[in-house]
């Protein structure tokens, strides 16, 4: 239960030297089930720990819920007065509060799926639009470039689980006022990590999470954004790439995405009048 | 339509320098819907290009075609005959051979879910042995260390769309006896690289995949090593870490597992009796 590495033993391989066998920590990556109402809506390979953080913040990704009190309970499958059996403490079934739609069958997954032909960035990334709370365009919060940059540090300083294993993604909410880190999770994957810090928020009542700045260990991709929309964050920094649906995901709603931030720079992909003296003077423009 | 890269302009910001306005090179991902016999399967949102592997490595991957010639045709919507409409190229439709039965309602995503509390790792395992086609246990390939050391190395030469964007996963299927590299794909999604690759050695007639390596960029998790067994593919080497759910699948169905493949150093997690060498005389073994 809710344990976040584990040992094995492997063999150590060197080209022209003795194989040595040890002991190695890994990160534990278990099944999660998350059930609404008894109803199966999605399974995803996580590390244990914070599970209902996990479960709220998918529903807040997938649009089910936006305020903390439409989530009601979580209750681990087998738990008080259901009558016993095996307990793996990996089903996690949600009551949502009284007048809240369940999801869809089959829904909620993918919330851009189509019955036509048309299925396109364009279109997944107006699904996005009509199903969030939240407009993060509206969020005025400006930043400079240093406030930016001691970000990677500060979420790799407090990621004690890569430290052993080097095998989490990281995920880390800043006051965008300050700097300050505000949460950190750590998982085998990147989206629930993302969806551990949307749900902490929601069960603490801080969605919409305006005037922070969400930032992740690796790539910025399509779900990464999405979900950082549907919780209102405003600036979303990675230390890599960004994909092309993410850029125009956060240039359509208003995000901020910074990419590749590393050191003392970075790429502000969209809305760079949030980053202080960033947008820059016409006259020094399109140098390529 | 398969575009692999696009271009975006991006303000480049250093702390203490003038911002740069410029063209950046991006991944581009766009959601693909793959569909049997008309009923949607599952959205990946992934890097157009070598979509009918994508969909081939998918329905490979969910233990729902194992042979090429269960797979009969793949049509995109709105393609000759469908009365036309807009064309994203972003949905495919496969016909599966006569026979063949399709994935059941909204299963296919996750094939080890559950209706007891139950759910554990242990039983995600005991779904992939029970649907896999193919028994990787039985193929007595043999390798060097220094075969396997060169892998990495390949797989990054031949990475062409990553050189230009930073952003893109790979996998990369080398042949076990020589290390030629037989298939790379490239894509946002780790998982989508690997599917590709298990697509086009199903369109190719060539699965099972004995005697084969599969190189992936980042890290060993419990899909990719599922995907490598329901191929029949016997070795997967990652660039980084293994979570532990991975090296118990690995274990169990007798895949031999290798993390931090780097230089000429390399952790053979499980059977290493594949790997020249690599099982250790007991009197030197247990060393931490």
């Amino acid at each position: 239960m809710g344990r976040i590495t584990t040992r094995r033993t492997v063999v150590r391989v060197t080209v022209d030297q003795e194989p040595r066998r040890r002991q190695d920590t890994l990160a534990v990556e278990e099944p999660l089930e998350i059930r609404v109402a008894g109803e199966p809506l999605a399974v995803t390979m996580r590390t244990p720990g914070h599970d209902v953080e996990l479960a709220a913040g998918f529903l807040v990704s997938e649009g089910i819920v936006a305020r903390g009190e439409q989530f009601h309970t979580a209750i681990h499958c087998g738990g008080p007065g259901s009558g016993g059996g095996e307990n793996t403490y990996n089903v996690l079934d949600i009551a949502l509060a009284p007048g809240i739609a369940p999801p869809p069958p089959e829904a909620a997954r993918n919330f851009y799926t189509t019955s036509s032909c048309g299925l396109c960035g364009k279109r997944s990334i107006e699904a996005v639009r009509t199903v969030s709370a939240f407009d993060v365009s509206a969020d005025a919060i400006r930043l400079t470039p240093e406030l930016l940059a001691t970000l990677p540090e500060t979420l790799r300083e407090h990621q004690a689980v890569f430290d052993k294993t080097g095998g989490l993604h990281a995920a880390g909410l800043f006051d965008a006022a300050t700097g300050e880190l505000l949460v950190l999770r750590e998982d085998v994957g990147r989206h629930n990590a993302v969806d551990k810090v949307v749900g902490w928020a929601l069960l603490n009542n801080r969605l919409p999470l305006t005037e922070t700045v969400l930032q992740v260990s690796g790539r910025a991709s399509f779900e990464l954004a999405q979900k950082s929309v549907m919780a209102g964050i405003p600036v979303l920094t990675a230390v890599s790439a960004a994909s092309s649906l993410a850029v125009d995901l956060a240039e359509e709603t208003g995000l901020t995405l910074v990419g590749f931030l590393r050191g003392e720079s970075m790429n502000v992909y969209t809305h760079p009048e949030r980053v202080d003296g960033a947008a820059p003077r016409r006259s020094s423009a399109d140098r390529a």
